[in-house]
């Protein structure tokens, strides 16, 4: 297979040489195409005015592009999630009606007027804000991705779910809007031996975590839009955490009070849930950081490659919870041969980068696989490695390489290779 | 007025020194508020699941952020305009059913397996292409700035408009996922004599623009994502010509033929249309880039400010069609003293940027102004500077510095100033 094999100089080459493809398969449609020789409806009507949608929404035929849940995952879908359909989307924006959800009580509808922010514990001064009283602090803005540390959590025992969207669609990538944590910190006065914050939701479930003071200091964000716009129910609104690179879980959403402590305070969602069991039964618990991972989102389970062989188009995801994805790399051929992907669009540290991949396909059977290097020089390993080292107990942390084979048709299948 | 003025050092002093009025406040409404002491109703229900909303939508408390359109502007909504409430949202994205829409035989809904894409003229080869075809070439991701030429178009002569949304909202930013112009054209062959692009629309309105080939050939893409999604219908969906940094009527919408010739078409909406009538009767014609721009989202007439003296924030947005913002002003005094505002996110090309000032309000009327500064070391004018070179027949490209004065209530009011 290392006809495939590409170079930065051979990548231009192949998009010279595929010209007469792409071209041929244009002239060839030209001649008695209905499309080109008849007048389009299209043309021959006045469409909805402006006043019809205020707010707007997708093309009636991209209704397929949703977010899916499974519904055999989960006893009832107010403690589930759903996924995003990063087979459909490009660029780096998710947009904020595909972005995944997990709710532990179901979406809390909460009144922005009634909102309330407390602070308590080891502070100076303990204090309650509305909304307003926010909306007086500094503000950042920062894309991010919020990846949820199930993710990919089915795949620990070997190939489960056909579809990039099941296997790596808890994440999104996100603008969000919001105050530093440490600045509303401040205002209440954090007392020497506060180490710990506790950050609690306001929805039935009162999701709790623990956080250290150092994250908390670092980049954490109290988030009031997303996307530009508020951010929507189910993600939080009217506020939620942010905290960057670290497992979804902790990025308490309709954010209702912050307690500082001076250590942990073991709750659920730290001790039975979102810890890693290993193979000897103990658990690694507070394994926060994503780490580096990608994913070929285009072709796909869900997204074959649609065309015969010719110019093709690989692309992908990646992200890494320490920093930027400078390097990706490609393999058709289950792991043998590797060559490195074109990056594309801003790089910034805690978001998802796009990678592409342009190849000529000969039409033969191919084994697609990413593998993402972050900033730190720390580079994605294989599900076995990672089952190695960590068993396969845990539905957490599974940052291992994906493969997909692909048929002469074109069709893929998520498959493992050892 | 010169109490307001604030270096760097200033603001960190400001932010310090404000943060007892912030936490008086918190502590005050600590004592017997009901939203403390009751549980609120949001933690005693289990709200809706993964499985309500496939496609998510806003908050019903969000529910007047909307896209206004202006009745009384055009004779019908089908070739009419309505406006991104910019006071509304913060960071750079626009979300996609928040985007400004201008229609000129209103919306078409392409059915995307019917779509083509023809390239005849002056090319080696005339081609039809599929949607199909073109996901085969290679993609690119950018964020730009889609402003139409008459955005500010009423405020030529003196306040008109009480309101950034309706005086600033003919604008969105994007980010956009397509294929170099230059690779499509590439594929046809453009021959020597091929100096300009005709761009068309499949709309009953057969939109038509000029553009020259160094423009084409420059930074031009044939995109089909915005926001990682689909384009929305109402932004030319399957397929919309994007033209960075210049007016939004060359951006071309349900774009369905490029030709290639060898000088300008001269269609009605580069002649009687979009061309800026001067004070003598002459018409500048081709005055295609958007020159550099600003305004304060917040506080304005749509968002006054809704509490007391004390902490106030100040934001806004700025762009050029020639680069990027490195420098914001404001003013708070109607133009007579200055201060840089801070800047914040990524700071792209041909994008919006997002600024903020922090400032500790007195309680005393303002006249609020922003000025941005570009990458070209391009300063924005007055209003008043416009007009003494352009007159005031034209409603396009309106750059010049807005005004809002703030009473002693918080209330916003769109004013001149000279």
């Amino acid at each position: 297979m290392t006809k495939h094999r590409t170079t930065r100089r051979g990548f231009l080459k192949t998009t010279i040489a595929t010209g007469g493809a792409l071209a041929a398969a244009g002239t060839a449609r030209a001649a008695g195409d209905p499309a080109i020789t008849e007048v389009q409806p299209w043309a021959q009507y006045l469409g909805d005015g402006v006043d019809a949608r205020p707010y707007g929404t997708p093309s009636e035929y991209e209704a397929h592009v949703v977010r899916r849940n499974v519904p055999w995952l989960t006893a009832d879908p107010v403690s589930s999630v759903n996924f995003t359909p990063l087979h459909e989307l490009d660029g780096i924006i998710t947009p904020n009606g595909l972005c995944f959800e997990r709710h532990h009580a179901g979406i809390a509808e909460l009144d922005p007027a009634a909102y309330r922010l407390m602070i308590n514990g080891l502070v100076d001064r303990e204090l309650v804000f509305t909304l307003d009283d926010l909306m007086r602090f500094p503000r950042e803005n920062h894309v991010y991705f919020l990846e949820c540390a199930a993710n990919t959590g089915m795949e620990w025992r070997g190939a489960q779910l056909n579809g990039c969207q099941f296997t790596h669609g808890m994440i999104h990538n996100v603008m969000y809007t919001g105050i530093k944590l440490g600045h509303i910190l401040a205002e209440a006065g954090v007392k020497t031996e506060g180490k710990w914050l506790l950050a609690e939701g306001a929805d039935a479930s009162a999701m709790t975590r623990s956080i250290p003071m150092e994250k908390a200091l670092d980049d954490c964000l109290v988030a009031f839009k997303m996307n530009g716009e508020a951010l929507r129910p189910e993600q939080g609104y009217p506020v939620r955490l942010v905290v960057p690179g670290w497992e979804g879980n902790m990025w308490v959403k309709w954010l209702r009070r912050l307690e500082i402590g001076d250590q942990p305070w073991h709750h659920r969602e730290e001790t039975s849930k979102y810890t890693d069991l290993l193979a000897d039964g103990k658990a690694r618990r507070f394994t926060w950081e994503m780490d580096a991972k990608s994913v070929i989102t285009n072709p796909s389970p869900q997204a074959p490659i649609g065309h015969g062989p010719g110019p093709t188009v690989l692309t992908g995801v990646a992200w890494s919870g320490r920093g930027t994805i400078p390097r990706v790399d490609v393999s058709l051929d289950g792991g043998a041969n590797w060559q490195a992907a074109r990056m594309d669009g801003p790089s910034l540290p805690k978001s998802m980068h796009r990678f592409y991949y342009e190849f000529d396909w000969d039409g033969s059977p191919l084994l697609l696989q990413s593998r993402a290097h972050d900033s730190t020089g720390y580079v994605q390993p294989t599900k076995d490695a990672l089952r190695a080292v960590r068993g396969e107990n845990s539905i957490y942390h599974n940052n291992g390489i994906q493969t997909w084979a692909i048929n002469e048709e074109g069709v893929a299948e998520n498959v493992e290779v050892s």
